[in-house]
């Protein structure tokens, strides 16, 4: 927890929020922190700055809090993502925010397994804490915006026109790919496919939307780090 | 496992192997894989080729091999790694060996716990098992060489300036530190801090020793994310 983030419901007015939950446990156990301490504190989806603690027990954490920076910038990217399996939806989540990612969907594919949808890793409460988490780890405080669709031709043919227009659209897909292009500052679009890869249909879909298949190297990567590498090398 | 990975020891002969282990186990529970079929297989440290399914029960495989590709190059990268929590090590051996880390230095630094040095993990029959896995994920066959450095002063004073000679020396820092150059080519050796970085005094031991700090962005990784993101913007 490299940044305290705190929710709207946490403050008793503009400069006074009292947490008293796992966070609190955090502050005690790792931080170690006391009273005149300051700690870097964030309002979710809102500014960054410091926490003085003017109250600390074991039941309850009371701060003085000023937000006065901007939280570090998002990358300007929208992440298509095939549902992966969920023991490693948690970390993805978490990654996504911490890399800053704007907007995740979650997409069917022909190698997701159909059970997969039924995780309760899905639930909107679950999404929501883990990308809480990595927002602390990034220091950031803007959600990444998360979504779910269940059908792959629908979302492709009825949504993802409007997704994709005016924007750099790509997948991630080592076939007749070009290089992964590096530093990019414009709007994109990344489809990145289930282990496995896209089938030649999807691929063929998403090619009728527009998106150039790009290669990330001859080392297939594990999704999770597919994500990160991905975002390292595109911004 | 997307490369099944042979050791010597699996050859009967020169073009025959036999194996019964775990990779027998997953041969047939995830690949559904029968006689007459062709799997992706490489020699540890060697080529990677087809191995062609001749016999297979539920206690031996036996394939016919041709090892004819070269695996994909590696990094020309020595990661310099301030020893992480035990519960990360399992995954960051994977990970640099999937990504084709040449050299992993797992060194010492004031913020790395001492009860670290004692985790099982760091077997050389542990990092073997697990880089071998990261190996079958990214479908190379080259281990990368690992060394265990428990004091930070003698080895950056006695081995470090050899480890670096004729090299970039990078130290991931984000104080007064550089963008994270890209597309590097040449011999690179990179420092990874500890949770909470490196203390100045070690900063400075780096900086005579010719490390120049980089910067991998505002927003704080995991230090698995951060191998990831590292390799993927400098190569």
């Amino acid at each position: 927890m490299n940044l305290l983030l705190l929710q709207p419901e946490d403050f008793l007015d503009s400069a006074r929020a009292r947490i008293n939950d796992r966070r609190l446990q955090h502050v005690l156990s790792v931080h170690r922190a006391q009273v005149g301490d300051s700690l870097k504190v964030g309002l979710i989806d809102g500014l960054i700055g410091q926490g003085r603690i003017i109250q600390l027990s074991s039941s309850q954490l009371e701060l003085d809090v000023q937000l006065d920076q901007s939280p570090p910038p998002q990358l300007p990217l929208t992440l298509l993502l095939a549902l992966p399996r969920p023991k490693m939806l948690k970390r993805i989540f978490q990654s996504c925010a911490t890399l800053g990612v704007q907007e995740l969907i979650l997409i069917n594919s022909y190698r997701v397994e159909k059970s997969y949808w039924q995780t309760p890793f899905l639930t909107e409460e679950k999404i929501r804490e883990h990308l809480i988490l990595g927002l602390e780890q990034g220091m950031a405080t803007q959600l990444p915006k998360v979504q779910l669709r269940k059908r792959f031709k629908p979302f492709v043919e009825d949504e993802l026109p409007s997704i994709c227009q005016g924007k750099t659209n790509l997948v991630a897909h080592p076939y007749h790919a070009q290089p992964c292009p590096r530093g990019l500052t414009q709007p994109t679009v990344l489809a990145i496919g289930p282990e496995g890869g896209f089938i030649p249909y999807e691929i063929d879909k998403l090619a009728d939307s527009g998106f150039q298949a790009i290669d990330l190297g001859q080392r297939i990567l594990r999704v999770e780090a597919a994500i990160v590498a991905a975002c390292a090398r595109l911004f």
